[in-house]
C-alpha cells in the first residue's frame, strides 16, 4: 500500500472531537496522532488490559460482513473486561488488511464505533499494516483497587450461574458449515454468531459479590473448567438447567437427528455470556440485583471440594460430553 | 492448531515467578492466566500506550531470524515510549503463527524476554492464533502527569537534535535487496536493521527540557515533518551535520556509484533514534546531561516560524531529497 492509502485508512478511525477531547471526562490526554496515547485513570483504580486477535477464516468465517467483524473484535474484548468486573475506557486497534476497500472500511469502522460509543470506549491509537486480514484490539478498562473479579476465588458451596442462553452461536456456525449459507430463517441464531453480546453491566454488578467469573468464549465446560482449575475446586452441574434460547430449541427440535443440543450448548463456543460463582447466602441478593437489569441469570450447579466437573441430567443420570472445549472456526476449518 | 499446540506456545511465554509477582515492584496484580491483566500505575502518573504490528515480508525481510523478530517487535514499541518520555512497564503480545516450530518459539521468546528484562517490562497477557506470521505488541508505560513529550511543542528558535547515527538500517536493507544476502562484512549495519536500539533513557532525560520529540522510524525528513506539522512551524537543517556511522561511511565511500548516502541517512527508515527540539538557552544543559549517558547527540538545525523544511548543505547550497519518507520493506517488496 502506498502512504496515501494508509492515510485514507487512518481517516476512517480519526473522528471529529478526538484530537481535543482532553479533560472532557474521557481521561484522554493525548490520542491518535502522537507516538503513543496518554490517558489518565480514575483515582483509586487499577488498570485492566485485555487483548484479542481475530484472523479471517479462523475466528470468523471468511464471508463474515465487515460490520460484524468491526463489532466482534471489540465485543470479545469487552467480554473479557466484563469477566474482570472492569469498566471499559480506551482501545487500540491494529488492522492488517490485504488491500484498501473503502466500502469495507466504512462498514467496519461504523460498526466498531457504534459499539465503542455504547460503552464510552475511546479509540486512542493503533497501527495499520498490509497483509492477510488480521485484527488485534487491546482494550483498557479500570476497576476500583482490589475489586477485580478473577477465576481463582470459587469456594465449595458456591452456586454457579450463567447469564443469557448458551449454544446459539455454535448452532449458527454448525448450520453454516452444514448448509454453506447463513439461513434467513435463523437470523436470531446468526446474530449471536456475528454480533456477540458482552456483559459489561453484569461484571459491574458482580463486584464484591461473585467469588469468581469468566466469559464463555470456548464453551461452558471448558471455561467453567478454567475456574475450577484456577480455584483448586470441582463442581456438579445440572446440564438440563443450562438455558437455551427459543430459536435454539425450535431449530434443534426440528432437526434432532443432526444436532446434539446438549453438546452444542455446553461445549459450543462464542457465547460471550458470563459464568460466575456466588456464596449460597448471596444468591437472593444476586437475583434481586439482576431483576433490575432485565438480563436472565440461571443457577446451574454448585462448587464442590472434590476436583473435576460432574455433569448430571435432571433425572439424576450422569451425562458425558462427546466434545470438550471448542477451538473456534479453526478446529474444523472449511476451505 | 490443536489446543495442545496452543498450550505449548503459551508455555514459552509463561515464566517462573510471573503468576505470583504481585507487589514485588512490578505493579502486576493479575497477569497471564485470567481474562485480563490487572496492573497498578505509580501514584501521580499517567498511562502511555503504544502499539505496533509487524508483518512478515512487510516490516522485516522473510529471512529475518526469530531472535531478531522477537527483539524488534518490542524495540519498536519501546522507541515510541521513549519519544513520549515514558518509562515502560507492561506489554501484551499477540502472536499469529502459521505453525508450531519450537526452535523458532524458543529463539523468539528468549530474545523478547532479554530485551523486556533489560527495561523491566513485564509480559502480562496476549493471544496466540493461527494464521500468516503477524505480531502485535501493545506496550504500556507511565509518565508523571503532564510530563509527556509530544510532537506539538516545537517553537521558532528551538534547536533540533538527533541521537546516534542515521541510515545504517536503510543501508543494510538496500544491500540485502541488491545482493540478496546479509553480508558478513557488514554485521554492524545488519545489527542496526535486525536489532534496533531504543532510547528509553534519552526520553527520561528529556522530560521537562525538550519541547517536542519523535522517534525516527520512517526517516528523519518524514518524522521531523510530523513535528513541524503538529507544532505549526518550519525548520532549516544542515544535511551534512546529520551523523552517520563509521560502518556507513566506509561502505558508502567504497560504493559511491550505487548508494546515495544523504538520501539514505535522511529518508531511510528503521533508525529508531530520537529527533527532538530544545529551546536555545537549554542546549548547554542538554549537552551536559548527555555526557553522562555516553549517547551521542548532534544538533542539526533550527525551528523557524516559516512553515516547510529547508535542507541545506554545509556549503550553503540547497539540497533536495530524491526520496521523501520511507514505507518500510513493503514499498519495494522483494518476492
Amino acid at each position: 500500500m502506498a502512504e496515501a492509502e494508509f492515510e485514507l485508512i487512518r481517516r476512517y478511525f480519526m473522528r471529529p472531537g478526538n484530537p481535543d477531547q482532553q479533560d472532557s471526562g474521557t481521561g484522554v490526554i493525548c490520542d491518535i496522532g502522537d507516538d503513543g496515547a496518554v490517558v489518565r485513570l480514575s483515582a483509586g483504580h487499577d488498570l485492566v488490559i485485555s487483548t484479542d486477535t481475530l484472523v479471517s477464516g479462523v475466528h470468523f468465517p471468511p464471508d463474515t460482513s465487515a460490520a460484524a467483524i468491526g463489532h466482534k473484535v471489540l465485543a470479545v474484548n469487552l467480554s473479557d473486561l466484563a469477566a474482570m468486573g472492569a469498566a471499559p475506557r480506551w482501545a487500540t486497534l491494529s488492522l492488517t488488511l490485504p488491500d484498501v476497500d473503502e466500502g469495507w472500511l466504512a462498514a467496519f469502522s461504523a460498526s466498531f464505533f457504534k459499539l465503542a460509543d455504547a460503552h464510552k470506549v475511546q479509540l486512542v491509537g493503533g497501527d495499520t499494516t498490509q497483509g492477510p486480514l488480521t485484527i488485534t484490539v487491546t482494550l483498557h478498562g479500570e476497576v476500583p483497587c482490589g475489586m477485580q473479579l478473577t477465576r481463582s476465588g470459587a469456594q465449595p458451596g458456591d452456586r454457579i450461574y450463567v447469564t443469557g442462553c448458551l449454544g446459539d452461536a455454535a448452532l449458527a456456525l454448525t448450520i453454516l458449515k452444514n448448509t454453506g449459507v447463513r439461513s434467513e430463517n435463523q437470523t436470531a441464531l446468526f446474530e449471536r454468531l456475528d454480533y456477540p453480546k458482552q456483559r459489561i453491566e453484569v461484571g459491574l454488578l458482580l463486584r464484591g459479590l461473585a467469588t469468581s467469573a469468566i466469559d464463555i468464549s470456548d464453551g461452558l465446560l471448558a471455561d467453567l473448567g478454567h475456574i475450577l482449575s484456577a480455584s483448586g475446586v470441582g463442581a456438579r452441574i445440572n446440564v438440563d438447567a443450562v438455558p437455551r434460547s427459543l430459536a435454539f430449541k425450535a431449530f434443534v427440535d426440528e432437526n434432532a437427528d443432526v444436532y446434539e443440543p446438549l453438546n452444542m450448548a455446553l461445549s459450543g463456543g462464542d457465547d460471550y455470556e458470563l459464568c460466575f460463582t456466588v456464596p449460597a447466602d448471596q444468591c437472593a441478593e444476586i437475583e434481586t440485583r439482576f431483576k433490575t437489569t432485565g438480563i436472565e441469570v440461571t443457577p446451574i450447579g454448585e462448587i464442590e471440594s472434590q476436583t473435576g466437573l460432574r455433569c448430571m441430567r435432571s433425572s439424576g443420570e450422569v451425562w458425558e460430553a462427546t466434545k470438550y472445549g471448542y477451538e473456534h472456526f479453526a478446529s474444523d476449518r472449511t476451505p
